[in-house]
């Protein structure tokens, strides 16, 4: 099975969310006129605490991989899937809000042509790469509530 | 098991989402000023949605506690959870996206009390009956998964 731990797809997977999560609140962070908006502010906190969960679970997938653990003895999967789908929750809600924002400041009205210290274009690269890390992560999550449920 | 089909919590569960969705609906429509902002706008979308989407599953679950349907047996299965995760994410996506902008309107400016047309409380009253009807589409998607990988 693909993506679970033990498999190489799995520490890949783990990897992406990483990098992804990294990329945004490095993106996010270089863009001027951020800190003014509560839902970019949470986008970095959000995408911080998934890189810092991702990154713990790419480090477990390893040694599960290395090490050749079987997953039926460990406890830890419960807790495993529920820090998975509070992480995933909130990296949507970070991103969706962020969405709102940008799509407000772009369309509905004309702010980001108006306030030119806004850097629009960054903000909504930092968003993408927000969606790509919560949908890997989301890919995981289920993967993990499965084996949950079949083991 | 609570909260799966051919239960009565389960066809609670169903019900609690539609109502909730319908009122989140009806109190966005009644603000007035919502429609110069696409957030609201796909609120009120994904809210119709989840709406239709739990009342056709309320129907099924309803049938199935009636007739003592054997869930062994259903195809459909598969594709209910598909649509479960599918309403679920589309409608935390837009509780979140415009929650991200009510925030902005309220905390990072002062929108809401130089505009005195935008009915900001009601905004928020409507995006409190949203999360609460995902909640509990949540629970519904994530016991279908779980009924899914045991079955």
């Amino acid at each position: 099975m693909y993506g679970i731990p033990t498999t190489k797809s799995g520490i890949i997977l783990r990897i992406g969310q990483c990098v992804f999560a990294a990329v945004s609140i490095g993106v996010m962070a270089a863009a001027s006129g951020f800190s003014t908006t509560t839902a970019f502010r949470y986008l970095i906190a959000s995408m911080g605490l998934q890189f810092l969960w991702s990154f713990g679970q790419a480090c477990f997938y390893i040694q599960a991989w290395r090490h050749h653990i079987n997953l039926h003895r460990t406890t830890k999967l419960q807790l495993f899937v529920v820090g998975d789908w509070v992480t995933a929750t909130l990296s949507l809600a970070a991103a969706c809000s962020s969405a709102g924002v940008v799509v407000l400041y772009t369309k509905d009205t004309d702010i980001c042509s108006v306030e030119t210290k806004l850097s629009c274009g960054m903000f909504q690269i930092s968003i993408a790469f927000a969606f790509v890390s919560w949908f890997l992560l989301a890919i995981s999550s289920h993967l993990m509530f499965w084996l949950l449920a079949i083991l």
